[in-house]
């Protein structure tokens, strides 16, 4: 064979998991999966690959220089690989009007392509994982996704959260409180969003410098810094702005999602009116939400809300939706930080590896691996011809927990040594026997 | 808002996946996922996309035309999307040399992308699965992969299959024993490869009309129409070919194969050794797989065999494997058509749906949805302001198999009523003793 000419790389910004990232990964996918289909969200695949006018105008400039295209010699169509999820849906609810049952709730967790900067923690391939409901204008829809997101996230280990909830409404409303609007009211918004990192004062500054008058902006800080527990936060936003329409709405929508909340027995302890909480993205039209670790302070792990005006875009009507997006990447890292993967997501799916100590004793290991497959039990089979102290450190290398030693004693006799690597634990037992053994030994 | 102007649609080739569908296939997915556990396959992904030149070289120039290009503006790199999931483990293998255990056994369930005419049952982007095991030249390994191929195909409810099983060196000793090398030789291989579809009179023709000798013709057919059930096959070569070095050690390598199997307990009815059977591609060097669904004739949902010198290529060196494709995207159809799916693999993830009569039943309503979650019930509340007749259409629609009516004299009492709708069945039971009821109701 020819040496090799190409070296073995990847391109910028992507990344391999190889198996025990994978592991990893997958019983994530797998809890979330689990809570969608308890609350009744439908999986929904769509093709990496769109028509590239599908994407265009949706993002903004900047963000569509970011979309890769695709092409293949002699195509005529121009490609792009999809920039995230709602778009898709958006097509997809246009699509298939006929077919799909509205309610529509769905969600899809696959990956998008960005070509950002790579940076630490960002990549040009990533997982979305969004869960939206399509066609309900009532708040008990908005309730279902915040109910979703803490079932998700309680699941999934974590204990010390805190779902945000604002209303894009809400902050219209400021602005008019505020006296601010047009171009001053974006930039509100945009010195409020930093509240988080800059505090109070830093807001108050950044208002003050950005030419808001000195009135206005001690109303604002009055408003974004009042920190009342669960309603008594809604009362006192009915006091201050009360008598303005966009206010009123605001508050309705709050009041009614925070019933539907209680009689889902949602945790009060698990979110929180807060005013500070600006999403980014300016197609909200209603509610909107993000979740943030609070227990250590690790940032954003959700982000979502209600977005009437985006998903009936290929309809051409306004299509009420809310949903969320769950961050995906960023939990997998989370559960590393904080420990939060059980002991057996190790670095192998394999439960039990059974060595063999030569061809004689060959099909006898064989017939037990069969055996303990067709028990249950996820078996390896050793295939190299080594001495046992190298499958041993072969089972140690890829942390196999439990090995299966078949020599010729055992064989004769009709049992099998299963040593548990951990802690050295041995026990020889009947083979019929193993499986409820290795089952223990596991536990 | 705006007209739309641009019309939903999808590129050539690409498929949207509803939830009907997604169903369907996850219940593919994770029989197919369990089952590499089982046999101690690891999960590998790779990205999407790859650098050009990784790919470029190695599938055959008319292959290469299918691969699509992917560029972002001002780009560098020249990418392209993955054409097949064997040269992403090639190139892994390679790249991570010191962190994969030898043997590795993977497996990647991940779409692929092929410009080629779309047409019935092909599209531009499908799922390809691949499971191997790199690193190890016994027959042991071999064994494994056919075991896998017939315990993932019994599992997703396959009955009536055969997998095929001949040698690679077998055939080139059927050259050497007739006679025939070089073209002539591939042009043999091409001939024997057709007796699925034109029979051995076929075969005879073609072997003829291609020029081959009438003497060579002849023993080529007595060798190829031999139908010896089981090892007796492989004596039967053997008496023909035995001294030919290429098929003793082709012949050795099977019946190594063959005493696998029999100490794995893989029934011998699901192979057979058929000289008949030649995969197209020209990479394989030992033993070759394919399987077909024979009761009723369904074609070949399978292919694989030993390749022991492509997963090498970026490593520049020589490295044992072998493995097999499951044809997935034919399973998933194949499984429709055999009406294989069970019946909760239906059109939806909801097991129950709960109805809300108005506002002053919407909060119990939303506390016995909560309720059935916590206790693992996949639920839906609905959502709409509709009457009842509207949301048992819904439901019926959705194909949702029961519903919970939570009207204010079950409220009163404390009860539920639970419908099924398949036969109209109908109990009302107390709400704490829903959920087993539900269990009973759904099995």
């Amino acid at each position: 064979m020819a040496k090799p000419k190409i070296e073995p790389r990847l391109p910028k910004g992507m990344r391999d998991f190889l198996p025990q990232e994978m592991i990893k990964r997958e019983y994530v996918f797998n809890i979330v999966r689990e809570v969608f289909h308890l609350y009744g969200f439908e999986p929904l695949q769509t093709p990496v690959l769109e028509l590239h006018e599908t994407l265009m105008g949706k993002y903004g400039e900047d963000a569509e220089k970011l979309i890769f295209n695709a092409q293949h010699p002699g195509g005529k169509e121009e490609l792009a690989l999809r920039y995230d999820l709602t778009v898709p849906l958006a097509r997809v609810v246009a699509q298939y009007q006929n077919e799909i049952p509205i309610p529509f709730k769905r969600y899809q967790l696959s990956p998008v392509w960005r070509a950002e900067r790579p940076q630490r923690g960002r990549y040009r391939e990533f997982y979305q994982c969004d869960a939206d409901i399509v066609g309900v204008t009532g708040m008990g829809a908005d309730a279902e996704i915040l109910s979703l997101i803490t079932t998700a996230l309680t699941r999934l280990g974590f204990q010390q959260f805190s779902v945000k909830v604002n209303n894009r409404k809400l902050l219209t409303a400021i602005g008019e409180y505020a006296g601010a609007e047009g171009d001053q009211l974006a930039e509100l918004y945009r010195s409020i969003d930093k509240f988080d990192k800059v505090g109070a004062e830093g807001v108050r500054e950044e208002l003050v410098k950005r030419g808001v008058q000195a009135d206005v902006v001690t109303r604002i800080m009055e408003l974004v810094t009042a920190r009342h527990p669960g309603l008594e936060q809604l009362n006192f936003l009915e006091e201050v702005m009360g008598n303005l329409p966009a206010a009123q709405a605001a508050i309705r929508e709050l009041r009614e999602l925070a019933d539907h909340l209680n009689a889902a027995n949602v945790p009060a302890n698990f979110y929180e009116f807060d005013l500070t909480m600006v999403r980014g993205l300016g197609y909200y039209t209603g509610p909107i939400f993000e979740t943030v670790i609070t227990e250590p302070n690790l940032g954003s792990v959700t982000g979502g809300g209600r977005y009437d005006d985006l998903v009936g875009l290929f309809r051409g009507e306004s299509l009420p939706t809310t949903g969320t997006s769950l961050g995906i990447e960023r939990i997998i890292d989370l559960l590393d930080i904080l420990k939060l993967y059980p002991p057996h997501i190790g670095g192998t799916v394999v439960q039990v590896m059974v060595t063999v100590f030569g061809d004689d004793t060959r099909a006898a290991s064989t017939a037990f691996a069969a055996d303990l497959r067709t028990a249950g039990v996820r078996t390896e089979l050793y295939m190299l011809d080594k001495q046992i102290g190298k499958q041993m450190t072969y089972a140690d290398k890829k942390r196999i927990p439990l090995v299966a030693v078949l020599g010729s004693q055992e064989i004769a006799d009709g049992t099998v040594k299963l040593k548990r690597l951990a802690d050295g634990e041995e026990v020889t037992v009947n083979r019929a026997e193993a499986p409820a053994k290795i089952s223990e030994l596991l536990s």
